[in-house]
This record gives C-alpha cells, sequence and structure tokens, in this order.
C-alpha cells in the first residue's frame, strides 16, 4: 500500500522481518515439542534457541539466497541453520514442509491485524453510541430515495450508522473463530513428519488448533470469512461517509467534514468545504471489494495444493487491512469533530411545507369521513405547497416577449426569485384545513371535484376537536412518539 | 432475466429456436459451399435445403433427444437429420465438430444484440444533444464534491453526459470488429474437417471472417471488449440517474423524474415523488458489472478448450444485454420527460451567496493590490454568508434556560428559523465591496486584521470603475462566458 | 434463471404468486395482532382473512394495476381490497409502509431457499464422508503444484473436499441466523405506524424477531453473510469439480464423470469422455461469484433508504440459489456414480519410480551419515528416473541426417517410443541403495562428486538391516500410517 | 506493490517526485503560452522556468505544508511559488483548478507505463511467434476437455496463444488513444480560467488533445479501454501460464519450466520441479482482475465530479501496471527457457490408442458403408483400448479372499500393474480392421451385434485398397496436413 493510506501497525505486522521472526517461532516450537517428547535429545531445544534468538535474522541474506533457490522457506531455514554448529542443524525443520512453517504465522498474523481492527471498531461504535444518545431529541426530516419522508432524530440517524456497524463487528468476531486453525500436517497433509501429536502441541502452544483434514495447507475457503467480515466494516463505514456527504451538499447543509484552519478547500475557488475524506472512503470501499475478490478467487487450488494464492495474500492481505485501517481513520476523523446544523435541519422541515405528516393526515382525513379521498387530498396539497413560485411563472411570461436581449438571464432574476421563495410559507396543514385546496395539472382533478373536498374540509375543521387533533399530527413530539422504545432498548 | 426486466428483442434473439434456426443456416451453408466446390454432388443442397426448411424445428424433440446424449448440438443435429431421407443424411454435419456449427451463430447474436443496443444508443444521443442545445442558455450552480462551485449553463451538464455515452458508444462500436470473426475449423482448429477455404466462403456467406489461429472455439478474449463496451453503457446512462436522482432530493429539486397521473410515491406517504427509475439504474449498472465480470472469467480455459464458459455465456450474454435495454429504457423514460425546474436552479444561485464568483473575485482582488490576502478575504467573506442565522443563535441561547419543558423542540421554532433565514441575503458581492468582514472563529483571523482588510476594501471601491468590473465577474454572462465554445465545437 | 440452469423449488419459492401469498400472511397476521390488543374490532381479522384466503390472488390483475401505479405493493393491496366489503378496507396496511409488508417475506424466501441448499448440502457430506470411507485404504499419488508429492489414500482427498463443504455449511448456518430478523417499524424505522409491540408479535407468529435500529428497511449488510456462505459452498463443491476434472485428464484417469448409455462425447469424436459436468459447474462458480457481487454493492444505500436493491434482488438471490441449487445437482451426478479407477492410481505411483518417498528417503540417508549430500543426492536420483528414454534419444540424433525426408514424424516412432517407456523401470529406491547414480547435466554435479556418492551408498547397504529399513520407507502401508488418525477423528 | 512483485520503471513513473515534475511542467507550459499569446509580459515565463527548473522539488516540504492544508496540489504550488519572487508568483496557477494542473500528467503517466507493456509484448509475442514456427512439425496431442482429441503440432498451440496475445496487444494499442485526451478548462469545465485556445496550445506542447465537453475531470470511462485491455493482457498471458502448468504434471510432462541451477522445489521433497512461475501467474491475474475492478467503479462520480477515483487511482493504476510488468516477467522466464519434450508429446499419442483419428475413422467406415453404425464401432474400438488391465482384474478378484492380510496393498502391486500397462499396446486402427471388437458393458451391445460388426469389418478390409486408406488416416501427416496454411497466414 502506498505510504499516503498505510497503517503503520499493519505495515509493521506483514514486514518481512516479523514474518521470520514467527517463523523462527514455529520451527523452535516444533523442536522444543520434540525435545519433551524424546524424539530429540532434551537440550536441543535450549541450545538452538538460544543461538537463534540471540542472532538477528538476516533479511538481505535471505532475499540473496532466495534468488538461487527460488524458495523463500528454504532460504530462511538455510540462513537459520547457518548459525548453528553442524550438530545442530539436522534439528531445524526436520521432515517439515515449508507450509508446516509458514502456516501458523500467517494465522497469526491475520489474528493481528484483525486485533487493531476490533480496537478501532469499538471505539467507533462507542463514539456513534454517544452521538446517538447527544442527538436522540434533535429533530431532523428522515429521507427515503433522497425525498422528504418524515421526521426522526438525528440520533435515529447515527443508530442506523451503528446497528450496521456493529453488525459487521459481529461478523468480524465470528469470522475470527475460523483462523485459530493451523496445521503441520506434512506436504498433503498426512502427517508423514510431524505427528498429530506434535502438532497439536505446537499449536495449542501458540494459542491455535489443530484444521484436522487439511492438504499441505489449510484450505482458503477458511479465511473467506474474515476478508467479507472486513469487507462488511468498510461498507459499514461508508454508508456513514455516503450519508455525511449528502447532507453537507451546499444549499442547506446539515453535516459538514470538519475544516482545519489552514486546510483549503480547492485551489481555484476560496468558499469551498469539500468532503474529501468522505469521498476518500468511497475510494477506500472500491479497494476492499477488489482486494476481497482476489481472495476469493484462492478458494480454489489443485488438488493437494497449488501455490498460486501466495502471491495474492501477500499483496491483498496487508491491503485489505490498510484499507480497513484507513476506513477507522476516515470515519474517526469525520465522525469526531463532525459539524452538526441543527438548525438546517429544522430549516429542512420548514420547507418540507409539514409533508413530514401526510401519512398521519391521510388516516385522520379517513377517520374524519374522506375514506376514499384523503389520499387524493393530501398529495393535491403536497404538491400545491411545493408549486413553484406563481409570481415568477408571471414575470416569465411576461419576459418572453424580451427574451432575445439577453442571451443568459440577469442576476438580478435569481435576487428576484430568492424573495418570491422567501413568500412561500404555506403547510398541507394550513392548506387543507381552511379547505384551500385548487387543482394542479399534473394530478388532473377536477375544479368540481377539489371544491367539493373544499367544502367537506371546512365542515370537518369546523369542529374545534378535530382542528385540535389535526394540528397535533404536525407535531415533532407527536411523529418522534415512539423513538424512545428504540433508544431504551439499546441504552 | 426475470419478465420485469427483460427486453422483448433480447430474449427473440437468444430464444433456442432461434439459435437453432441459426444452426440450421450454418449446416446449409457449409453445404451449400460443398456442391458448389464439388465436395458434394451438386444437388444435395438444393433437397436437403428444401427439406429442412419446411420442417419446423422441434425443440421439445430436441430437449428429449438431449436428455439422453447429453449434448445438444448432437440432439439438433438428430432431430435434423430424422426428416430427411437415408442418403441424404450423410452430408449434413459431415467431418464437422459441434462449434463449427455454434460458434458463427453465437456471434450473430452478439451482433444482433448490439445492434438493437446501437439504436438505442444513437437514439439516447441525439435526444442528450437536443436537451444540451435546448438548455444552453439555463444556468444552474455546478458542483463539485456537492458544493457549489461555479456557474455553468445545465446544457452542459448534458453534454457532460453526453459525451460519456458517445464515448462508450465509440467502444460499442469498435467492439462489434472482433465479434466479426468465427471459424469452422474443426475440434482442435486445424482444419481436419472443414477445409480453410470453405470455412471462408461459408463464413461470407453470413457476413463474418475466419479467425485463423481458433482452436476448437475462438478465444474468449476475443468478446472481452464487447462486455466491456457494454458495461462502459451503462455506466454512462448510470452516471446520469446518479446526477438526476441527487439533483431530484427534495428540499430544491431542480429536476425530477416524470410522475405519471396514477403513479404513487409512496402506499404510506402520498406527497412522495420518488426517484424509483433512477435507482433502478443503479442497480442496473450493479448487474451489467456482474455479469461482465462472469464472462470475464470465461477468458481461461484448458487447451483446445473447455467448456467451462457455456454455462455462463447461455446466461450472462442475454442477461447483460436485457440490462443495457433496461437501462436505455429507464434513461429514455428519464430524460424524455425530465421534469426541469430552471427557477430552483436560479434559486440555488441565489442561496450560493455570489460564491459562484469566488476565483474570479479572489483574482480581480490580487489585481487591485491584494495579492496576498485575496484567498483569505474571499474565503471570510464566504464564511460570513453562509453563517447560520444569527437572530435564531440568540433565541437558542435565550431557550436553554427552559430546555427541560419540551424534549423535542416545538414546530413554531421551525418556522421561526424559516422567517430568519429568508432574511439573509447577503452575498460575497456586498460584503466585499462594502468592507463587511467581520472575524469568524473557525478561521482565526484577528479583528485587527479583518478591520484592516475592510479600510483597503473601502478604499478599493471607492473608484466606480473597480466597483463596476467587481459587479460584472458576478454577471451569470460573464460567468458563462466560455461555454459557446463548447457548444460550437459540437453543432 | 433459464430453464436449463434452474430448480424448481426456487423458481416456486421466487415466483410472484408465492410472494404476494407471503405479503397476504403479513398483512393478515398485522390485522390479527391489533386485533388481539383491541386496536381493530375483534372480528375484523376472522372476517378479512376468509374473504382473502379464499379469493385467490389475481397476478394479471396486480400487474394490470402496478402499469398505472408503478408501485407493487400497491397494486397488490389495491387488488385485495377490491375483495373486500367497504367497511373492511381501512383495517388493511393501516398506517403500514410498503416494507414493512415486503421486508418480512423477503426473508422467509431467503429462509426457504437456505433450507433446501441446507439439505442438499447434507446429502452430499453425507456421501462425501461414506466415500472417504470407502476408499481410506486405496492409494493414491498426492500431488501439490499438480507434481507427484507423496502417497495418500484418495479417501484423504475426499476428505478433503468433504471438510470444506463442510465448513462452507457451517457459515451458511451460521448466516442464517442474521436473517431471522425482520421490521414493520415504519417509512424511517422509527415506530410511526406499526408499534414496537405489534411488530414484535407480528414477526414472533411468523418465526422472525425485530432488527431494532432499522430504517424503512433491514439494513443488507445483514444479508452479506448469506451471500457469502453460498459463494463459499460454491466454491468447495467447485474445487472437487476441479480435482476431478484433473483426475479424468486423458493418458491415465484416475477418476471420470459416469458416462450415461447413450450419452455422446462429442459430435465428431466418439472416443470422448468429456469432462462437461466438471466444467460446468467451473461455469456456475463464475456465476455465483457475478450474483454475490451484485448483492454485495446493495450494502449502500442512502440516508432512510433508496431502492437500488430492489431491482439487484429481484434477481440476484433466486439466480444465486438456482447456481447453488445447480451445484448440488452436479456434484451429486458427478460423486454417486463417480468412475474411479484404483488401478490407474497404482499406475501413477508406479510411474512416479518410487518419488513418494523422497522425503524420508532424504531424511534416512541423513541418519546414515550423508547429512549434506542427502538432498541433493535424492534429487540427482530422482532426475535419472524421470529421464527421458536414452534409446529413442539416439534414435533422434541418427534421425537427424534424413529429417527432410519427413515434414512430420511417422507414427511408428510413436510405437517405438512406447516400447521404449516400458522398458523404464528404475525407481529412486534401486538406483540409490545400488549405487547406479550419474551426473545430469542440469543438476550440475562433477562425474567425481556422484563417484563418490555412489561408494559411500554401496558402503551403506552392504548393511542388511539398513537396506530393509531403506526398502521399508518405499512401502505404501508405511507412507499412510498416520491417515488413521485423520479418520478417526471424525468417525 | 511489494517489492517482490514491482516493477522498477513502473516505480519510477509513478513515484511522487515524477508527478510533481510533471506538473511542473504542465504549470511552466501554460505560462508559456500566456506569454506567447500576451496575456502575460514575454519574459514571464523564462524567468520562471529558469528558476523553477534550476530548483530542486522539496517532496518532504510538500509533505509537511500538505498537511496543513489538506491539499497535495495547493502544497506543490505553495513549494514552487516559495522560490520565486513576490512579482512572478502571480503567474503561477493563475485561474486554474488543481485538475487543470494534474489531469494532464496524468495520462502521461499513464502513457508512459502502456509504453513499457506494449514494448515487453511485443517482445514475447516475437518469441511465440518464433517458437511457433520452431514447433510447427512437432506433434502433440490436442486436447478438448482434457481428453485426446485429435493431433495437432505444438507449433500450433504457441500460435493459439500467441494470437490471443495478439488481440490483447490490439486493444491496448486501442485504448491508448483514449488517453491521449486531457483538459485543462477549469473547476466546472467551461473555461472561466485557462481559454479554449490556450488550453489547445498547452496540450499539443506536450503530445495531447483537449477532451472538449471534460467536467473538472476527464470523465474516468475514458480510462476503462485501458484498464480493460490490460486485464486481458494478462488474461492472454495467464492462458499461457495455465497450459503450461497442465502440460507439466508429472507422469508425462510434455513440458516445463526451466529449473535453475540451485532452485529447490520444495524444502521436504527434492525431486520436485514445481511450476511456481505459472501458479504466480494465475495470482497475477486475480490481482489483476481485482485493481481493474476498482478503477470501473470510478466512472461514477457526482456530478461536476468529486474525488472518489483518486485514491483507487493512486493505488490501482500503479500496481495494475506492476502486476502487468510481473507477468511479462513470469511469461518471458517460463517461454524463453521451456523445456519441451517432444518424446513424451509422441508418447501421449502413443497411449491414445489411435483414438486421435477417431472421426476420420468413423467418417472412413461410414463410406464403406457402415453408415448407421461407425460412430458406435469406433466408441467401441475406443473403449476397448482403454479398458484397464485384464490381467489386473483377474489378480484382484482372486486377491480379494486375502484381503484382510493387508490394509493397504503392497507396493509390488504397483510393479504388477506397471507391468501390465506395459503390454497394452491396441490401437483402435487394429482393433477395427481385425474385427476384434467385442462387447462392453457400459456401452451396453450384444454379443450378435459385435460379431455382426467384426464381420462386416473383416469384409471390408479384406480389400488391400481400403486398408491402405484406413491405415493412412492414422498417419501424423495426413492429420495435420492443414496446418501449413494457418502457418502460411501469418508468414
Amino acid at each position: 500500500m502506498i505510504r499516503r493510506y498505510s497503517d503503520k501497525k499493519v505495515d509493521g505486522n506483514w514486514a518481512l522481518k516479523h514474518k521470520y521472526l514467527l517463523w523462527q517461532e514455529i520451527e523452535l516450537a516444533v523442536i522444543k515439542v520434540r525435545c519433551e517428547r524424546s524424539t530429540f535429545p532434551a537440550d536441543v531445544w535450549s541450545k538452538i534457541s538460544l543461538i537463534l534468538k540471540n542472532c538477528e535474522i538476516d533479511v538481505e541474506e535471505i532475499k540473496r539466497i532466495e534468488e538461487i533457490t527460488k524458495h523463500d522457506l528454504n532460504a530462511f531455514i538455510e540462513e537459520r541453520k547457518s548459525h548453528l554448529p553442524e550438530e545442530l542443524r539436522k534439528y531445524v525443520h526436520f521432515m517439515m514442509t515449508s507450509y508446516d512453517t509458514e502456516e501458523a504465522p500467517f494465522s497469526l498474523m491475520l489474528l493481528d491485524s484483525v486485533k487493531d481492527a476490533v480496537t478501532a471498531c469499538d471505539d467507533l461504535i462507542l463514539l456513534l453510541w454517544e452521538m446517538a444518545f447527544k442527538f436522540r431529541y434533535t429533530p431532523m426530516l428522515g429521507r427515503t430515495h433522497g425525498q422528504e419522508a418524515k421526521l426522526q432524530s438525528f440520533g435515529l440517524r447515527i443508530l442506523h450508522w451503528c446497528r450496521s456497524l456493529d453488525y459487521a463487528r459481529y461478523q468480524l468476531q465470528s469470522a475470527t473463530t475460523g483462523i485459530r486453525f493451523s496445521k503441520l500436517s506434512g506436504a498433503i497433509g498426512n502427517y508423514q513428519g510431524v505427528t498429530p501429536e506434535e502438532e497439536k502441541e505446537v499449536l495449542k502452544s501458540i494459542g491455535l488448533e489443530p484444521f484436522v483434514g487439511a492438504s499441505q495447507i489449510i484450505p482458503r475457503i477458511v479465511h473467506q470469512p474474515l476478508a467479507n467480515a472486513l469487507v462488511m466494516i468498510v461498507g459499514a463505514l461508508t454508508q456513514i461517509a455516503e450519508d455525511v456527504r449528502i447532507a453537507a451538499r451546499s444549499g442547506m447543509p446539515i453535516m459538514q467534514e470538519f475544516f482545519d484552519k489552514g486546510q483549503m478547500g480547492s485551489s481555484a475557488m476560496p468558499h469551498k468545504k469539500n468532503t474529501i475524506t468522505c469521498e476518500n472512503q468511497i475510494g477506500m470501499w472500491r479497494m476492499a471489494k477488489g482486494f476481497a475478490d482476489m481472495l476469493r478467487d484462492c478458494i480454489l487450488t489443485w488438488e493437494e495444493r497449488a501455490i498460486e494464492q501466495s502471491s495474492v495474500e501477500r499483496v491483498a492481505w496487508p491491503d485489505l487491512f490498510h484499507v480497513v485501517m484507513q476506513s477507522f481513520k476516515n470515519m474517526t476523523r469525520i465522525l469526531e469533530k463532525l459539524q452538526v446544523f441543527p438548525d438546517n435541519m429544522m430549516l429542512e422541515i420548514y420547507y418540507s411545507h409539514g409533508c413530514y405528516a401526510s401519512e398521519d393526515a391521510k388516516e385522520l382525513l379517513k377517520e374524519f369521513g374522506l375514506i376514499d379521498d384523503a389520499y387524493k387530498i393530501v398529495q393535491l396539497a403536497a404538491a400545491i405547497v411545493h408549486e413553484p413560485c406563481k409570481v415568477l411563472k408571471d414575470y416569465r411570461l411576461a419576459k418572453k416577449d424580451g427574451e432575445e436581449e439577453h442571451k443568459y438571464p440577469m442576476i438580478e432574476e435569481a435576487n428576484m426569485l430568492g424573495r418570491c421563495h422567501k413568500d412561500l410559507c404555506q403547510t398541507i396543514c394550513e392548506v387543507i384545513y381552511t379547505g384551500a385546496l385548487y387543482p394542479i395539472e399534473a394530478l388532473g382533478h377536477s375544479q368540481e371535484t377539489v371544491d367539493e373536498w373544499n367544502r367537506k374540509l371546512q365542515n370537518i375543521f369546523a369542529d374545534p376537536e378535530k382542528l385540535e387533533r389535526w394540528h397535533n399530527i404536525f407535531s415533532i413530539a407527536y411523529q418522534l412518539r415512539n423513538e424512545d422504545f428504540i433508544f431504551n432498548t439499546y441504552k
């Protein structure tokens, strides 16, 4: 992974040197178990262990040998053996195949990288919970299909994010059980070298268990749930980024990424506050999928194994972890200092003209007797309150004659329009209870039908009790009345 | 493909019956060429042809035979032969392998489906051109990172869409050349049955050319550019859908999908006008990629061929074409009746408070002598004009004491906010030329610095000529002055 | 999915009619719970239920209404309501959003399809276990990198297959827990219609639980583990197909797909027994990945939901299940009637010239004192026994002069070569204990070195006890001595 | 990309320093054009150019600035400007947006990396041509479905490889035309800064052309054909690796990767010659697809652009090129020193028992009058010649009683089998012309039928002319008679 998106811990964990240290750990563990079980003389382990641990692994020397042997494990063994006296050499890697040494370290590296991811995940989940509770009474317009739907709290939006991440977190945890397995069962997995008992003890000493029924390697299907869970983690984080990014659109941003002092939005445009971290996160999502796909193809190999998976695993696992950690950094950066604008959330509610309560309105009208027409009445009212400014329409019609004058409109027109926009303040609440409906072409109702509706509505709302109930459904508290249940379930 | 998203022409083109007809066409073409070249007696072709063309292909009978032989081409041959007298049978499929019969029809089916896609594409490109020219003088806010950037015409936005589609269209055209090849060179491609001369003539008779160097099949790499180009087509269309969908977000929609009379947005919420066709298109994009990936894996086979690709091609090619045609239907539906709201485009400009000209403002201030401070001044002005409503801030501060009263805010607060919002009308144009800057915490300038800036600005704009130039850069015509070039280039 | 690869149960499960029945089930369950909780009059449920259950759902009528409303759930509700008397209509879909009705049926459809997959999987795992035990004493050459490695039983190969499938099966089981959740919490998930209590009871009545914290829909991340597990299942099955296919290569096939009476291998070549089912399975693998990728993209949506996922889910879920079921059919077909050739397995061992014991040979030579040279001696012996036929080399050298005569070699040359091949029968066992090594150019040892080795070897094996131990390591029983452990672990 | 698989030229080409140099090149080119067109004073360019070119770009300083501004292009500009006197600074990046500077260098980097790939490709294609011609008269068994099909030359196999690579090479060439475009048309693409004329001249000076109709960036669809072509290149190379790997399977390898002196196959098994480079290539294929998928997702962005594509492009483009170059290295290594075993190719022909001519045999028998039975007779003969050793079958049957003695078979059994195998030498040629058919259970023919066939065959082949024609079809020269056409077409 390029420096810009790489994580130091992941780098350290997947560094050659670290891998070689883990390989040495396995080689020594095998020798130790064999000494304990009297396969080897009792003092062999302490002698070898003392020498090797005190003799730094020479990565460049291994590289040099590998250029000749084209075999990295053999090169490593040769380098290690070169430090031992003749009589001890034979105990190293005795009756073992390369992947007896390599598989367990690979699992350990995966487990270590997962551990960091889990820690970062737990921190972010905690942050999300806190944010959810903090904003549980901050109303905003819930949106489906990008359209104003109903009212909810911003806390609930955050809770959605949190629950998805939580779910991915659970999958990640489950996936680690699969990689707690390893093998030392030889070149084709039938224990011609290391015995089942030795394997069990060696693996136990490093916290793993045998995968009985392995071939030369553990079947790569075993690592799939981990790769998939990591993609899910990135997916859950990217969902947050996507939502923040939409919310930050200029016009009426309800959130924004924090903008550092000194940060520049654009080299050309000084006013820009771009959602670059969110967008970077989208990039991480695209990468996570790609790396996971590479790993998925590694399920298949030939017979007792071929080594197609090796190159992929050297690249895609660490890079997938880099992407995961970068994703956590992105989202922590975004969320910790998230700029939230409750006023603009309220303004969005204002500009929804009461439509957030359209379902309640429809049902209440039904209750008040307008069973067949309720849907249509509310739909018409919604269309009316969203109608483009009539004043301007007239202006435009008038202007048509002079059109040739100016190819482009004058900026003053925007100002005039702005002022028109500010005159709009009708809500479906008012339009309906005052019986102020009028036909709109797109909906195709006749004037008579609409007149009839208006009459009925005026009759209904002459009753003050009905009017009070009507007003009540438009209140924020009423709209969010059942949210406490959701938050209490998770307290 | 399920009925909901399937295209009749694609269905017809990939139907078994149609495939069998094309197989028969090849078998007959081979016989004809062999008659012409005197390999077969001269009258064999006319006899066989007469019988087979008059004898409908029995798809169910072929299926029945295939259940025994597990070989569809053999079953087809058997069914066809059964209608011929004994002495003519031996001329059918003589010294041919299955894929001598199957490859050319496969190419023909691809070519036919491409043809429909190209027609749909050309229609849509034309529509986009027309729309681009229609809206070339309709100003809107160009957005980068979702943020207000600069002014452009809506026509230019459409031109962007069009150019991407145009590019994909060109790739599609190029890709068809690759599939104008086929082969009849036998089981391993070295002409042990059909001769090179026969192959050439047969293919010529159906508009194809030999791919010399084929194995039993044409290498599947040859079809890759087509699959890729189709994905690009879907990608270009999905880009439009994504942009329309963003533009249709409620609040201040600048476009909307057409909403049919009778169409329902939501079963619950009568006011909803959901961008369901755009969103369907996102689904098509996801599917197109998946089908293309299936086909990409078919580049690899074993030696002179194995048949892994067959099942994939039976499913993924027609389904990819269905997805392409559904994409065209989606986007034609959206674009033909696209609801465009130029007033709201103007309102977006109004609410950008002049920031669209921030780069020009910065450069003009530099020209007027504020070389080092121009960026910062404009950035500060932009922050000032976007500040949340001050009136409301005070209200909120005052309210804090009574907070316990209401868990949720009252809806009246939204109304008050709405009214506040309407009082805002400052632009960076005014704030700067009047020297009305004040420090904003996030940007960290001192009061002294800002005062100094204000003084300088007031001095500068005391000069009426400078003021006129200043006003000019905020005009729409100035901002869009170079767009004519772009449109003229494509006239 | 095309008929050729579709599964009847999957088709039935995902048919429109079946989906509508499940929708009705939810609508009725909501009414029932509301009656029980006295939200609705007590007899409403029995009345509505009686009418609707006796009144078949008219799929075509729903389609007709949908063409107008562009909303399938609304169309369904309208069709259902049309059978009810006026006064009962209002109770149907009261204060519910479409996805309150749709989500639970979707989970039920997934669960039903999983159930069939699990049954098929269990059957196949059982079959594999039985085969593994049946062949636990049938020796074969284990291969890594396609190369002869060591001996194992064919039972162990089957056990590898089985263990991977078993692992995938476990993942599938785990994944189903995630889809036992659903929601009826309204258009944005905050219970403005159905209450939390109602939701809980409704879901309980159909075996599901609430996913508290859902938006309009359950986050699609919840379905990811299922899609991933299905891909893993297909992957585990494809691994078997890949191994069978390799094993069936002509020359010395050790297994073959069963070839039905009447089945034809090739229309051109009557001798062909093609591994078409294995290859079809490779195609299924390619498709499974593609469908899963489509579904993975559905993790992301906007805010409280958009409907991009709907089209994908309508296509990719059933098609993924079709692919899974076709995979089970493929592998059941292949495995149930698998042609196993233990004789050819023995022949492969014969033609490995003893190399299967090369590691033991190396270690025994070390024990016998050839510590540094053991690896090289065995490597040289292996090269010697695999040397191309010397007789023919001479023939070829001699022939070179007459080369122009025949462009291509005569078939008699193949016959002569065949006879040569049959004269080869050396094993590394003999070559080494008789000290019959000679230098081979590629390995670069000098004549002196090799002579020295031969001398040493002859000395060593003059000892009859050492010779007996030497012979013993080449026995099959010795090579497979630890396999019982593996089988016993799973008994 | 990790060091193990990275290419030095690709690394150099995508290094930050190199990118900054290219950025500087564009900035200077813009200044130059503006001087030439008198937008800037005439001497500005020579002054700035002299200073900047002599003042090394400080990558670490840029990194330091970027940490504050979070904007790499701005940081670069700031670093560069710092070396200029006050009065020259304003000319740098005047009225330009970041991507006016970045887009063209990006295209140049792609073009440079493509150039290296094309060179490597041309070399490999040449090598393949040479190999194809070298082996054009070396016969081998063509295989379909892994099964012996017909005879071909090894040269033809190589030609298949070559033709696929050639096709991919052609696609790569075509794809470069798309990236010869760039833009300097400002933040939203409508030339508010750089003019169309300036853009044209700047791009011309570096060998590119304007993409009129770009937004802030060139639409990423433009780079798709390049990514796709690179994947095709890797696919074509991987096809070769897959075929070599299959061919190298021990038993009767017909090719092998070259094995260096000193190279070790396995740490455990000294006899192993593993196809590790081929398998590495499979890994490259998996990676290439993953990187291309990441890039494909970048087709979509929002409106005039967002920056999701940036992180992906920083990683996936160079890594895709690394994978491409590693693929060329892999395949060059494999092919340049490919070990080819023509003797084993002949042995494969020998062990096919004449089945390679089964189609000719079938057709000749038809010509000799056995119209309906020809297919069945040849199929039966093929089954007979491939029957497992009868001697051993008897041995096995006899052994059954003593089975308990030995759990595993004795190795001697393999030896006996080997000797049996060597007694087999029948071909379908002989079995048929001598009328030596006998019923085989799997095919289900009655003794009477087969007797009748034998009688007919003996009658037919009593005619010496027919016998000669019969023998002729089994000759290699006859089988490969039309291959010259293929090679001549490409000479």
